[in-house]
């Protein structure tokens, strides 16, 4: 016979923690308490099998379940000594849901169950309490007509019917609160209640108890299929096979007068991870009745009492009148709960959140589970543990999620100013921080403020690689489209630019130099402030201060020895990179970047963009210059005025990196992406070349691609134009010599992009090694270099073990390699994507997490085909998901050395890499 | 010790034509018409193997092969009697290449070695001519000046410095012709030719045969590298490592009086594949003087020689006299050599193509290798060559180059007419055949002439969808930019069309309604011709005609009775289509596609694109409607307009197809396609729909794409509007059910496009099964069908297993999975794939033929994967390569059921399948 339903109580348990699969999260931990020695009403857990049976059989209950449910109660009634159904001493219990991870608020609940016209008798001679038993009565009958019976409401005008009758006795009793009606008023509510439920359902209220009890079970079994569960579950990634548990117990009750309450707490403090308990709590209350909001829950320890009434004002005297600590009214009870918070704490080696009740004075834990807490919580409680020697160092470093660390890092705004403003739109959190500054259209406006002081909000439709001055200008960036890797969110991120993106919300009206958002219109020159970790836009300027710890690393305003939230990072940090196999490096393109990532624990450039160069000062020029020459001589004068430019930014990046490799990739986009658009940009370039616009105008048409992505770019510009490449290529030799000439060693590694064929990367290598021969002769200095390539294309995955009889190392770019693989333009994809992520047909947007299933099948297959020609291949991957934990534990598991990220991400790299070291030893 | 050397003569010889690889193809023939008791004179091979040691071996020779030389040597004088340098009778040899591949012309020969100022007394003795043997002697030294001593010219003026000093002897003589010098400046220039060579080279040229020997066999051995043999070689795609044997040969003289002759022949005609024996010749000439083409060559058959002169209007008696036939001058030299062609074709059992030389009537067979031929010979030759026992049917369809069938297929012009005229431009040869027609410069004019009855030919800057009815009113379509598989090239061979894409030597000006080529101007109206098989264009009318096939299959203007090729052509393919495996489908979205399909043989439709049916009538007017709609509503309103179209397009299609099975994809490309390009064509769209002009460029403003191609598109369309694919499916059964209803067979396959996830397709899936339900219930009529997915993008290809749960078929759509696999733009990459294919990057352009290497393997991964899950699964191809042959033999190979393709390359892919049958039967 099949074993359903598992009993605890009194220091005994059927179940135990480990059990969440079978008892749910809520059950197994109630089990585990009672193995612990703490307080737990009894009561039995309804398996999750049974609701796997449910839904498979029809939403019907296995045979057995008859009996077992009877002896639960049984079991119940022998620890309590109360009797369902009696008319005397009546047993009363809640029935709730209890899934494997936690679901709140999803599913349903039912308390005070088992009472009727003949129990409650019994509930009032027991509790002498005539009014709090008519009042528990009537929330049983609501809940269980809403819950159990689904009465909902009929018309418009119809808030809640019960909710209604409530509020038609009050008004008639001429109260304001639900507490100020007596026991013969609630005792009419109760009649009403049941009246209303014939009427609209047919049915009466159930007296039975035993027929209240398998109505509630089979209510929260129901629950499971509700439409917000079933939401929440796609949003959580919830199997829907799982299923959930039902957990049937003794009610305890925290209404019963003044010696009760009922409150919730964390064992530290989730907000800043401090170790203090921290928890509210309400005096004669049941559950509910803190959840609701109706009363202010006062605070369980003094301290954070006294804190709480000074922040709101409040005077010592009304303090501990009005809001006196637990602490203060039920010391014992108080005493107790810390007891119980430290054997928790020691138990789980985790932050907990408790839900508990007094009755009478007496202390009862109903719920205990480990708690959600911030970022910078989850940090230093897991640093703290390991002092305290509950955790190992590995712990901590699987303990904390990557992510966070985001937080440590962000700007922020001053958290009580946000409270008095709302968002006027909200976009996509493409570059967390918090950022605020005077609204600009153009990036040469932002340049132009910028110059002059001004702190400025660059707001495009979208942005092109014209536009990078102009970002780096401002203090952050606000796009209308583009999604989390579109060129703004990119860039953002990589320069760890606060940016919202992908504001569909707003509209941007350039030749009006303003942008609307609903019924907002903001004007040029306006401030708004921008939160880039929740993608809020707000009116006006919200103060912002850089984080901690880039006041340390990156600002060096800060002394490390005051800055205990950098303390715990680097501790933390110091724990990843002692355990850590993958090499984290980062893309960056410019001197200040590369410093930037190094002060974040960069081991190296994974990937310099050449291109982004070409936009500063009068290179361009000479970039569009060469695009527009007729023949080779006249591209090779135009790429001989780039080449001294394109030597000073390698000697400047090769210094600050002073020995790391730095990965140098050749020049990428598509030539039309240099060139001017709009007619007033082209009539300013012919002026200057001393041309016909007509001849520029023709050219751009000539260029013009339907889709510039699958286009002439990557190597096939070098293919087509080798002077190209023989130019990057002598820059960056020649920039290497001369750093080595000055004492520093400089470790090149040359990447050709979007390779194909093993043919065109040997014809680009053919070219740089003898750009390397000939600078190297120049110079009379030899430095080591490698030349690889990037592994973008399925083609170059599928074909990797020809590739790799040329190149000294892959890199994947996963960008490409996912539009490619999945066929889907990043830059269009916005259109369809987030549908196709909120239906499951995705797991997630494959732009932020790798597509393991599809794109990881070509990453290990460029990986392995690739080895089995050169055993030990350099691999890394330089795309965006360089720096997405998920993407780099799975990039673990493939075996690439190096990941290498954006110079914000490169913390949260190193920290997801030595997960899945750990995670793949453990197997 | 290895054997480098390999003798044939007098009936023997080491060799056999089996061993082409080690002796070259001239070679291994010498050898193999030595077994076959032909006169060849005497010669020995040195192997291919010692040009492989000659470049591993920095240009030098294996020690061995001077004694083998000198014994080769000795050996021809034994059988000829002469002796090598000999003053008396001196042996005279020619020294040429001959590679495993055919390369004529690319590599050198020299002639008459062995002559010095002594032994050219010999030869004045034996041949008792001094003139001839002088000549003979200034030739060689020439040549060996020319090909081993490299002299080439110094100066601007100078031409060739051997010719320019027989000019000049010519001048100073007084004579016009080579022929009209006598012995003595013949002599003279001898001794000028030896002297220039000192001057110029420093070396004298040497008199001692064996050095010249050696010179020679050197000469030959490096000519395998000379720049047009390297070019030739990477065109052919010929390895490098195969290298060239060295043939030497016995001279005989074809220029030693008027009993000697020299000559080249076919077995048969190389142009319509008659069984006629089909030569040139020349009296008193080398062979070097039939290619010079100095002397018009007079034919060898008296009945050619007839035709001949007629067709030149020369009168029987001054043919007779001045260009007699060889049967007539030499009979008995006639007679051998039709003896010899008849052995020739019985032991190679194809057609030859000869050389022969006759010195003093005796005839000498100095080459003969398997002939080349047009198409229509090829056919011709292969099907006689079954009836006369000489092939079985399975050679025979083995033998013929499939694309040589569409000369059989295509219009043709009036061949003599084509002397006259030169092209203006040649672009890409996109569909085969011949058309004339005016010059028109937009689809709707194209429309509007052919309905007055213009034949129009419409040229554009590129094609789109808009198009299709202006391309398929046009008698051919000339496009500017654009490669083999842009829109118009794809869709003009789905219509038989012919066209000539991507002509970028002409430059279209829509405003002047002109297009230039060069220095000429073609104005709308004016005629023009396009030969679509060459890619040429012309001025002016040709007249064409369609082919004999075409008459009989399509026009049914034609008896087959009347039509021999038509008879040969259905001969071939009866034996093709007994003996293949895959079925042959065709792409068609019209009936009248669909009629011609299956006169060329298709078994069915393997693609009908329904979005071409969108373009049709008032119909686009209703898709723009659904487009422009608001929301759901708005949309299936105009959804509703198009379905009862659609169920007529297909209730057409089902019936001409009367139960074969019919594949339709639903709707494809993305939804801005559709709308109107240009302020005009807004306005008039805005008028019709009484909207603001406004709102349409708002919304085609919001459905721009960067990437179109990897955009919203293919089932993301039907995804995010499940009603576009209801109603797609819903007049798909509608259709079937009344087509069934009428008594005709029906079996449709729905086809879902860009499939990504096994989830995409189970969503679109389940609205096609609800459809197909909905359809049946209504009609009280079931129709058998499939619910498949193209496999198109490289991560359909790698999660084929999953999709293969869903899908009843797969259909490998190779042109988008080559764009994606390859991240290449089919519209784009024009501007550097020919450089790719010319370099040698890439094998092939890869929309034409497939990418095996890297697509290939996605296609062999798709239809393993998707069989692991169903081993039965259809697995098939819709993609251009399905009528590619090479491509064709892959799709065997790698298990695939079918393969479809336009329905004029029907024939060709019914062919190469059963090729591919036949080759892997073979292993």
């Amino acid at each position: 016979m099949s074993k359903y339903v598992y009993t605890f109580g009194n220091g005994k348990a059927e179940g135990r923690a480990d059990m969440k699969d079978l008892l749910g999260g809520k059950g197994a931990n109630l089990a585990e308490m009672n193995h612990l020695g703490l307080p737990v009403p009894p009561g039995y857990t309804i398996s999750t099998e049974v609701c796997t049976y449910y839904y498979a059989n029809n939403r019907s209950y296995p045979t057995e379940l008859t009996a077992q449910i009877a002896d639960g109660i049984k079991y119940i009634e022998g620890l309590t000594g109360a009797k369902f159904g009696d008319a005397q001493n009546p047993l009363l219990v809640s029935v709730r849901s209890g899934a494997r991870a936690s679901m709140p608020g999803m599913m349903d609940t039912i308390l005070n169950l088992g009472l009727n016209d003949k129990t409650v008798e019994g509930l009032i001679a027991r509790s002498g309490d005539a009014r709090f038993a008519y009042d528990s009565y009537r929330r049983f009958v609501a809940m269980y007509g809403d819950v159990v019976l689904d009465l909902k409401p009929q018309t418009k005008e119809e808030h809640d019917p019960f909710e209604d009758l409530l509020d038609a006795k009050k008004k008639k009793a001429g109260v304001k609160y639900d507490s100020d009606l007596n026991a013969d008023q609630l005792k009419e509510l109760v009649a009403e209640f049941k009246k209303i439920i014939k009427e609209r359902k047919g049915v009466a209220f159930p007296e039975d108890p035993q027929e209240q009890l398998w109505g509630a079970v089979g209510a929260v079994f129901n629950s499971w299929m509700n439409e917000r569960a079933i939401v929440y579950r796609r949003l959580n990634r919830i199997p829907e096979s799982w299923g959930t548990a039902v957990n049937v117990q003794a009610m305890v009750f925290g209404n019963l007068g003044n010696d009760c309450a009922t409150g919730v707490a964390f064992t530290r403090d989730p907000a800043t991870g401090e170790k203090v308990f921290y928890g509210e709590f309400l005096v004669n209350a049941q559950g509910e009745d803190v959840v609701a909001g109706t009363r202010t829950p006062q605070q369980v320890a003094v301290k954070a009492s006294k804190t709480w009434s000074e922040n709101h004002g409040i005077s010592e005297a009304d303090r501990s009148k009005s809001f006196p600590s637990l602490e203060e009214t039920m010391p014992d009870a108080y005493k107790q709960l810390l007891t119980i918070s430290d054997t928790l704490e020691k138990h789980y080696k985790d932050m907990n959140d408790i839900e508990f009740t007094i009755q009478d004075k007496k202390l009862w834990m109903l719920q205990c589970r480990v708690g959600k807490r911030t970022g910078m919580a989850a940090v230093r409680i897991a640093v703290e543990m390991v002092d305290e020697g509950l955790l190992s160092s590995d712990d901590a470093v699987l303990r904390v999620d990557p992510n966070a660390l985001n937080q440590l890092l962000r700007p922020v705004f001053d958290a009580e100013k946000l409270k008095s403003v709302s968002p006027i739109a909200r976009g996509l959190n493409a570059g967390p921080g918090a950022a605020a500054g005077r609204v600009v259209f153009h990036a040469s406006d932002a340049e132009a403020w910028a110059a002059k002081g001004e702190k400025v909000i660059l707001a495009r439709v979208e942005t092109s690689p014209e536009d990078i001055r102009g970002m780096d200008a401002a203090q952050g960036i606000l796009t209308q489209r583009g999604g989390m890797t579109s060129h703004a969110a990119l860039v953002a991120r990589q320069m760890g630019k606060v940016c919202v993106a992908g504001c569909e919300q707003i509209h941007i009206d350039y030749t009006k130099g303003h942008f609307t958002a609903g019924s907002k219109t903001v004007k040029e020159g306006d401030w708004i402030s921008l939160n880039g970790t929740t993608g809020e836009i707000y009116e006006g300027a919200i103060p912002t201060k850089p984080s901690e710890v880039i006041q340390v690393l990156l600002d060096k305003t800060l002394d490390p020895k005051d800055a205990p939230t950098y303390q715990l990072y680097a501790k933390l940090m110091g724990w990843a990179d002692k355990v850590r196999r993958m090499r984290v490096r980062t893309n960056a393109d410019q001197p200040d970047q590369c410093k930037n990532a190094l002060a974040f624990g960069a081991e190296g450039i994974g990937l310099t963009r050449t291109e982004h160069m070409f936009f500063e000062g009068d290179r361009i020029d000479a970039v569009r210059e060469m695009i527009l020459a007729a023949d080779l001589e006249g591209r090779k004068k135009a790429l001989a005025k780039l080449e001294p430019y394109q030597r000073e930014d390698f000697v400047g990046i090769f210094k600050v990196m002073n020995g790391l490799p730095v990965t140098i990739r050749l020049l990428d986009p598509p030539l039309h992406e240099f060139l001017p658009h709009g007619d007033a940009a082209v009539n300013d370039l012919a002026k200057k070349m001393g041309v016909n616009s007509k001849d520029i105008e023709a050219k751009i048409e000539l260029l013009h691609e339907m889709n510039p992505m699958l286009g002439h770019r990557g190597c096939r510009l070098g293919i087509l134009y080798p002077e190209i490449t023989e130019m990057q290529a002598r820059a960056i030799f020649t920039a290497a010599c001369e750093v080595k000439k000055q004492g520093t060693e400089v470790h090149p590694e040359v990447m050709v992009p979007l390779v194909m064929t093993p043919g065109e990367l040997k014809a680009q290598a053919d070219v740089i090694h003898r750009a390397a021969k000939g600078a190297f002769k120049t110079s009379g200095v030899t430095v080591e270099y490698l030349v690889g390539t990037m592994i973008e294309l399925p083609r170059a995955a599928l074909v990797a073990d020809q590739i790799a009889q040329i190149a000294d190392f892959f890199s994947f770019g996963t960008n490409d390699l996912t539009q490619t693989c999945m066929g889907l333009s990043r830059d269009d994809s916005g259109r369809f994507l987030p549908y196709y992520v909120q239906s499951q047909l995705l797991q997630a947007d494959p732009f932020e997490a790798l597509d393991q299933t599809g794109v990881g099948q070509l990453v290990e297959m460029g990986t392995s085909r690739g080895r089995q020609t050169k055993p030990k291949l350099k691999v890394g991957i330089c795309g965006e998901h360089g720096g997405e934990p998920s993407s780099v534990i799975f990039f673990d598991g493939a075996g690439l050395d190096y990941v290498s990220c954006s110079p914000f991400r490169v913390p949260i790299a190193r920290l997801a890499a030595a997960q899945a070291t750990l995670q793949h030893k453990k197997g």
